[in-house]
């Protein structure tokens, strides 16, 4: 961990809590894979409600409503999203959502999946934040950006709890957005 | 939908929102079911706002973490456990938290699942509210506290958005527990 590269839009004691809080699991959830658990962060009741209110801090009267991606990043999201009284658009698995939804295909670190949206609840212009645990390829942020767009709003942002830097998340498509991260890995 | 038989802990306006909020959907996820769309709800961010802040008032001082079902769950937990500033503590689908975890296998209104937990992130005798969108037959709330029990902690209560009266999910098991219903359908 290196708390240097850690991004400077939050408080130094949280970034290095939360660091500590995080649990590395090897070969999860297949084998190469070096998995970040975050349950023990969230058990924390002291640091989760903290990184809540920085979060929201940084996003004050800047967004609409926030769009939190199934399943982990509904976790950061509707408490980012309550905090600031905006609604909660979720960004669902493939199936979950009953129709009418937008969708669209992406990969990610291992396999691939796809991403489905209530169009109707996303308001044409909204300012909106895309929030997840983890920017690993980019891929499921990516498919996030393009829901959102072609919803008709427009992407305010996106952030992270974890970045793992090696995998490159933040080239490529998301070098057009600004894009918050409270811990590099 | 009988705003009178809705449950008195919460304002009978923001009761009547929430009610208004919600989209039926016939036959899904299969035939015969009448699925409930919260999204309209979440995406309301003046009702999401003012539900969490009710469901938290409701349990000040009383709990030391929440328990949010995966997906839906989360949405709910996470802000309430934000809040009160205490932990929020994944119930998740078999198979997305790497080991140790604890698991108990439930049916659902419609087919089987099996819950997971990592009992590390659960303390002795904490106090602990289980959180989920929906009480239909208490297939899932009824894993969620056995877990909860075999990690050592105490089911502090159990809340719910909705209750979809018909499935009768407050009899049998949950009988034993504090239950705290938003709106029931």
């Amino acid at each position: 961990m290196n708390v240097e590269d850690m991004n400077a839009s939050f408080s130094l004691s949280l970034r290095e809590k939360v660091a500590s809080l995080i649990r590395d699991v090897p070969d999860f959830p297949q084998a190469g894979v070096l998995y970040r658990d975050i349950t023990p962060l969230l058990a924390d009741g002291d640091t989760f409600s903290s990184l809540i209110k920085e979060f929201a801090q940084l996003y004050e009267g800047k967004i609409d409503a926030v769009a939190g991606l199934d399943a982990r990043g509904f976790i950061l999201a509707s408490p980012i999203a309550a905090q600031l009284g905006v609604g909660m658009i979720a960004v669902r698995k493939a199936g979950s959502l009953p129709g009418p939804v937008i969708g669209t295909d992406y990969s990610l670190e291992y396999g691939t999946a796809r991403f489905e949206l209530h169009d109707f609840t996303v308001k044409k212009n909204q300012r909106i934040l895309i929030v997840d645990d983890v920017l690993a390829t980019g891929g499921t942020a990516g498919a996030a950006v393009q829901l959102i767009e072609r919803a008709g709003a427009d992407v305010a942002g996106l952030c992270f709890l974890l970045e793992l830097k090696v995998l490159k998340g933040r080239e490529g498509l998301l070098g057009d957005y600004d894009v918050q991260i409270l811990c590099v890995l």
